[in-house]
């Protein structure tokens, strides 16, 4: 499971605060502590309250990568913030994200390609979020067909099925488990899936055990990457279980520390 | 998911005691408390302990009956040990085990037949445990053909993978998982699957992680039912969030709650 850590995103105060006062430390080490507690790569969100958000994220990935080499996932509704955030980036980076929407989507494969990034899609466009399994896999087809009509390798796009809260939308839950797992079978290479994990318990009670159990659960169906918090230590734990159970980490009797070892850095 | 306890067995030393002094409010107390916190039917075996095992499964079984209704699990490597408790069963019957060797095989099936009862068959014969999924399948494709030749009907089969610890044989993990699903397609009315969930930590550290990320998995999978602790708390939460996620529950703020009470009789 590739780690997208959440956390350090304008949209929680502390953050928002450091990134106002361009205070590096504070957002140093918020990057060092996802790394050290198992994130592969770190989303990057100025936030809505950025009022100089090319500026901003410059200066994330400016601040962030002095200290950590870790992949970036960056995070704007502008294409003009990722596109400076991409020119300031020394590692790999993740474009986060496109809607399906064809137009749209062209502009930012344009970009990935021209910045060899990946690319997060979500599969909705102006009609808005699909409402059941068969939708899901259109937009995704209709994703990958523009992938490959413009020569952008299918296994650098991250299938997003868009995972609604279990307290609005539970019905979808297993179209969205079903879709990751048939996501895979379209296109050859296979894309990968990724999910933002913590909009399954937004407004509910039990937001962890809901969050660790909706990931296991993708993660049986396939799932490649998640967008989470690494610091909740019972959804790493799973996370990290699910993965032995799954074969790609050896078992020790330490096999949880032993994992989060290997990705410190 | 149908939950059947695992707790009211011989290989634990207080049952044992209970059972060779006959003290009935021990496993009464047990019985409710299993019932209490989840369970759908409880497993009865008289452990290995038992010089009359025989007169020790009627007596738990009558013991058991008159304070809860669930089904019984009659647990016993001998078939007149579970005969005769078949016999004093008054509610729902499950034999377990049966293993696929035919000859066997058909001797369960007959016992099953005659006390109206389901049986659990594992995909094993005398060559031992299958170290893949194909092997797996073609077993289970034997019990089911014995069953539908013997006029038994084939969903009230619980076929049974074999699930084999992760220290011992993790990379038989997956296959066990895929099995799960693929073991409904191989009939109509598709059998039922079980597992007997704590022998996949069995020697390990970390057992209730363990068994908790596995049965979320094997729930993903389509697992129907588990032989396992319902007093296992954190592994009850995650069960019930999983019924949640595959919309077998409502959801409510008090989720988890709401499941035990309409679990309790």
């Amino acid at each position: 499971m590739f780690v997208i850590s959440e956390m350090i995103n304008g949209m929680y105060q502390k953050v928002a605060r450091a990134i106002q006062a361009k205070d590096a430390q504070v957002i140093q080490a918020l990057a060092k502590e996802q790394v050290d507690a198992g994130a592969d790569a770190l989303d990057v969100n100025c936030g809505p309250a950025s009022r100089e958000p090319v500026k901003d994220m410059c200066w994330l990935v400016e601040t962030i990568q002095s200290v950590v080499s870790v992949p970036l996932s960056l995070d704007s509704t502008k294409l003009e913030v990722i596109e400076e955030g991409l020119k300031t980036a020394k590692n790999r980076t993740i474009i986060n994200s496109s809607s399906a929407d064809i137009e749209r989507l062209q502009k930012y494969i344009a970009i990935a390609k021209k910045y060899n990034s990946s690319l997060i899609a979500l599969t909705m466009d102006k009609k808005g979020v699909p409402q059941d399994k068969d939708r899901r896999l259109e937009l995704a087809a209709q994703i990958l067909a523009c992938a490959q009509e413009n020569d952008f390798p299918t296994d650098e796009i991250y299938l997003d099925p868009i995972v609604l809260p279990v307290n609005v939308a539970q019905k979808q839950l297993s179209d969205t488990l079903e879709a990751i797992r048939d996501f895979k079978m379209l296109a050859s290479p296979a894309p990968k899936t990724v999910v933002g994990l913590s909009n399954v318990s937004q407004g509910s009670t039990q937001r962890s055990l809901i969050n660790r159990t909706f990931l296991i659960m993708a993660q049986a169906h396939g799932l490649d990457a998640a967008i989470l918090d690494p610091l909740d230590k019972d959804l790493m734990d799973v996370l990290i279980t699910s993965e032995l159970i799954l074969d790609r980490n050896i078992y020790c009797d330490s096999f949880i520390d032993a994992y989060k070892k290997s990705k410190s850095r």
